[in-house]
């Protein structure tokens, strides 16, 4: 093969980190700088490039290089550009795959967001190898998807489809989104999300709770998963309804693009049993007949270490030359 | 161009109807047969194959015919079977594709659903020309869709996908579906919906109306729309809440695919402003932000008498030879 890797490159609020890949998915090389350091993008781009630099000389050179992939919040798949990103500090449409490409001997530079890169990324080394038809839902801080139909990406008209976290699952009276509006799918079973539904359940029962001994205002996911495990009745019945939240949302998506699998990403998917039993029930419950026991849930393979530079990795792949 | 025409096929659970279309969108010779005639689905299909055969030696014969569009209820575009459609006789699944194949020199026929047909002749006739994304809703006794991405029709991994009628907007306690479930967006926005809606709204309030003079068990849709013309409140109260309904759901919708239009057919959208301002009012304020203002509401431009061909026909466009 004669341009043998692909670079992948996450950039998050506070770290971008970035590595060269081979086909099969393995990490040759990978690194990291903080993404707010420099009040100047092109300061950033500069720093990013110098180290990526260094990484592709000793892959062999430029040559050798199929593309760069990006994930990044508020990355457009289309224009290149990262348009207005809530956390990160540059403003404004930041024409990132073009300032990066420049500084690269024109390698091209693939963009689009981080839900939408680990949907990708589990299509080319992970779960969903194969598959022509599946959603990637990302359970974290919020809630973010990515959704592959024929063997392709949606990216929609503008290159901002797949807001699945999004959708509103309960009205008039749901939860506040961040988004400004309420009721929206991530208010639920983000992991946020579900720190907000034990402390209700706290809140409003009497029953006693390993959640009780603990700070209400540093109280985590986690210590509700660990509350689980231990068969506390409340921790158990949050993974409850936060799975049928979720169940009940995956059987609309399902009415929507008929998938093949739901594959779940991020802290909250590992859970297993305890998020995917009521998942699976309550998609059972919801489902059009016609779909009844055609879409698995799955879990990412990829480890959750690797999962950001490999999804955006993938990306790359796909590339065309630029002019 | 070699082959410059298109069978177009709309299998309805009363008549079959079909002409002979070319690139323009034309339709040159149509016809019909009754569906239910017969009881062995081969004297159909002979009957069937019969009517096509003087078409298309008027057309120049079967050399001249690129392919055979047919939209049919539970029609699966990548098997060509009818499978276990609710208001057809035939029961299992029909090969209908092969069956019609056969008895017309094997001339490709490719077979989806009738709101999946109504997407694809909206693209390639209609409202929808030059649209990759785009969402085709069809308001008539049921609620139907036909998704658009990339320039491709949705079909899903097993070829049923597209079922935005039944995506649950109402719960725990919402309509009852002809589904068997609770809640589906067509027990409000169909024909039969709105109407239920006005009964309700009759059943509950005081208020004088217009339809009070009719038959309620004869209300139809078309007598709402006629006193919500004449401005009858209730009447009208009954489009604003069935268009907050759907504007609802296309809001959801957007954050899915991104669409550039939803395009509405089908008799409700006969209904005009009444049912788009709702619509649109209840798209802006549902919306998530990144999305505002970016999707438009559309009507068919087909002609209602022959969109079900066209429709159909607009597949056959893309097909390929058979072995």
């Amino acid at each position: 093969m004669e341009k043998p890797y692909v670079v992948g490159i996450d950039i998050g609020g506070t770290n971008t980190v970035f590595g060269v890949v081979d086909a099969r998915g393995s990490i040759l090389q990978s690194g990291s700088i903080k993404t707010q350091k420099h009040d100047d993008v092109n300061d950033y781009v500069d720093e990013l490039a110098q180290s990526l630099r260094s990484f592709i000389d000793q892959a062999g050179g430029s040559a050798k290089i199929k593309g760069i992939g990006v994930g990044a919040p508020k990355g457009n798949y289309f224009s290149g550009c990262i348009e207005d990103a809530a956390n990160l500090k540059w403003k404004g449409c930041i024409p990132f795959a073009q300032l990066l490409s420049e500084r690269l001997d024109h390698i091209p530079v693939t963009l689009t967001n981080d839900a939408n890169a680990a949907a990708i990324g589990e299509m080319t080394y992970g779960a969903a190898r194969g598959m022509k038809d599946f959603i990637m839902i990302t359970l974290g801080t919020g809630v973010g998807s990515g959704i592959v139909i024929g063997g392709n990406l949606v990216y929609g008209h503008d290159g901002f489809a797949g807001e699945l976290g999004h959708v509103i699952v309960r009205r008039p009276d749901g939860r506040i989104c961040g988004c400004g509006r309420r009721g929206c799918l991530e208010t639920y079973t983000s992991a946020t999300g579900i720190v907000r539904t034990a402390h209700e359940y706290l809140e409003t029962r009497q029953e006693g709770s390993l959640l009780r001994n603990l700070d209400p205002e540093k109280l985590t996911s986690k210590d509700i998963y660990d509350a689980a495990v231990k068969d506390d009745r409340i921790a158990l019945e949050v993974f409850e309804a936060t799975g049928r939240i979720l169940g009940e949302a995956f059987a609309d998506f399902i009415a929507f693009s008929s998938p093949e699998a739901i594959v779940l990403f991020g802290g909250l998917a590992q859970a297993g049993d305890l998020i995917t039993n009521p998942i699976r029930e309550a998609m059972q419950k919801n489902v059009l007949s016609a779909f009844a026991g055609k879409t698995k849930i799955l879990f990412s393979e990829l480890k959750e270490a690797d999962a950001a530079i490999l999804g955006a990795s993938a990306l790359a792949w796909e590339s065309k030359e630029m002019n």
